[in-house]
């Protein structure tokens, strides 16, 4: 089995060790503040650079990227793979690629749509970037953290990508649906009794994630499935209702505007997916 | 076979009235404007009040509530029942309920989760509020329209209600769905690409409704699966990268506004689902 440090035992550094020791897998830990090490049956190195001496592969998890990169440079990274699993932007993860193979390392970037209890397990979804032939190399050892792990592409910067656009798609619709809660205690309409209706809702989402893809796959944007200027209404509709309870709802009212912005440009019979290719 | 009246022939009055004669109901049919009625095997009245007094079920599916209102105010509708499938606000269905009672009708408020080709079909899903022995009189005739119908309450505006909480959700999704989108392009990602994750990420939605529910439903709100701070700090993550590609968003930037708000009332460290009860 591959050696392998991980530096950072936050709760998701902690997570990613424990992992990797559950599937027997030497070992090395270091962490800044000392004592988060106790449950894991690892070795505990006493600087990073001790750490990363002890073996090929290192797996960085900290605050963030510029934690990361203090914590990584010294002398004994050359010649090791350094995989960085800290949450930045594609932008970050580019730098830390390239100040990687100036210091003779390899270098993946990778990450983690899931939270530290679900390490190891299938609800783990991992996204790695960076050179496919280093990601092969490691392959076997990084699925020790997740079996649903995917290789999106050589460019360093693509599995923050990712990240980013799914996590946009993730954190407005659960404000969707808080608004939608909100709405439906303002109406006395039980929260249970919603979420079931809520949840048949939803069933129709993967259809309509395709429609956009396909639209904007095609460059074409027929609206004849339901035009710009029909979610124009129906906003208006359901900003009224809200408005007719003394709620607020700012995240609608700023997709109605930007919805507007495609009428204004001419754009109100297009399908909705014209919206991401305005 | 109850006879139907179906007043307004724009494609969804259009598409109703065509369910009722799919289904064996002698229909009559009336619209503002001539001429819509010529595929349709239904007797056409010269005027609303005619319409009206061929049936003892009347659907109006028009614009909106005043529009169906000043169709339907004829001395005919008395001892009727009114089924209004007009779309607006919980607090139009109930005056228009209001104002039905006092012109001795019997009234159905009723709200399509479908566009016009849908209905009749299994994916059409309608929803109905009113009284519930008027609703179980005329089910056996409004199932024509879709048999996946609700009745959701008594209180005649619930139904519109429900439409207005889940096309909130709906339509917040979909544009985090068209800025993961276009997020995704600036970054070269092709929309197939994301597409095949997001259905994927969607997976988990279900679940995540059912836990916002769950502490809804409790009033209690552990932050422990992940705390409004948390989706703060990844909130300002995604919209640094969308900064970073000069792109903007307006949308996940008041999702972050509300967040922020909650921090400030000391919400922190509760779940996500605080947000619907601050
Ligand atoms: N938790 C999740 O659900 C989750 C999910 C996906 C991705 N991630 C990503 O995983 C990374 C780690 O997250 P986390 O949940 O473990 O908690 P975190 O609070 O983001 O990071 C904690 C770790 O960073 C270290 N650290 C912070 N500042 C430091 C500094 N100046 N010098 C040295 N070390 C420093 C901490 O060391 P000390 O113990 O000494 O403070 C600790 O090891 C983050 O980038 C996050 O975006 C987390
Ligand atoms: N289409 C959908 O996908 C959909 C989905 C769910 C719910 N709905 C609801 O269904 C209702 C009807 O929608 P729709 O798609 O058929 O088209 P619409 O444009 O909302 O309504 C067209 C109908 O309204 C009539 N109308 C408008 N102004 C009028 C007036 N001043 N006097 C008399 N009649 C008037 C039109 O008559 P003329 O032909 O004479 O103009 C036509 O019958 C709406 O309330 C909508 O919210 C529609």
């Amino acid at each position: 089995m591959t050696a392998v440090t991980v530096l950072g035992l936050g709760p998701m550094g902690h997570a990613l060790a424990a992992a990797l020791v559950a599937a027997r897998h030497p070992t090395t830990v270091w962490n800044r503040t000392p004592g988060k090490d106790h449950d894991l049956d690892a070795a505990v190195a006493r600087t990073a650079a001790d750490a990363i001496a002890a073996s090929p592969l290192v797996i960085v998890c900290v605050r963030d990227y510029e934690v990361a990169r203090e914590i990584v440079d010294t002398d004994t990274l050359k010649g090791r793979t350094l995989v960085n699993l800290s949450g930045g932007s594609p932008q970050q993860a580019r730098a830390l690629a390239a100040w990687a193979a100036d210091h003779g390392a390899d270098y993946l970037d990778g990450v983690i749509m899931a939270p530290p209890e679900a390490i190891g397990g299938p609800e783990a979804a991992l996204f790695y970037s960076g050179q496919h032939e280093v990601y092969a190399a490691h392959r076997p050892t990084l699925a020790a953290l997740g079996e649903n792990a995917t290789h999106v592409g050589e460019d360093p910067g693509r599995a923050a990508a990712f990240d980013a656009a799914l996590q946009d798609l993730l954190w407005t619709s659960m404000s969707g649906a808080v608004h939608a809660f909100a709405l439906a205690r303002a109406e006395n309409i039980d929260a249970t009794e919603l979420a079931g209706h809520a949840k048949a809702l939803l069933g129709f989402f993967p259809d309509m994630i395709d429609q956009l893809a396909g639209q904007l796959a095609a460059g074409d944007f027929p609206g004849d499935g339901g035009p710009i200027s029909a979610a124009a209404a129906a906003m208006d509709h359901v900003l009224s209702t809200i408005r007719a309870n003394g709620l607020d709802n700012g995240v609608l009212s700023a997709a109605r505007a930007e919805v507007q912005r495609a009428i204004d440009a001419g754009r109100g019979s297009d399908g909705f997916a014209r919206l991401a290719a305005l």
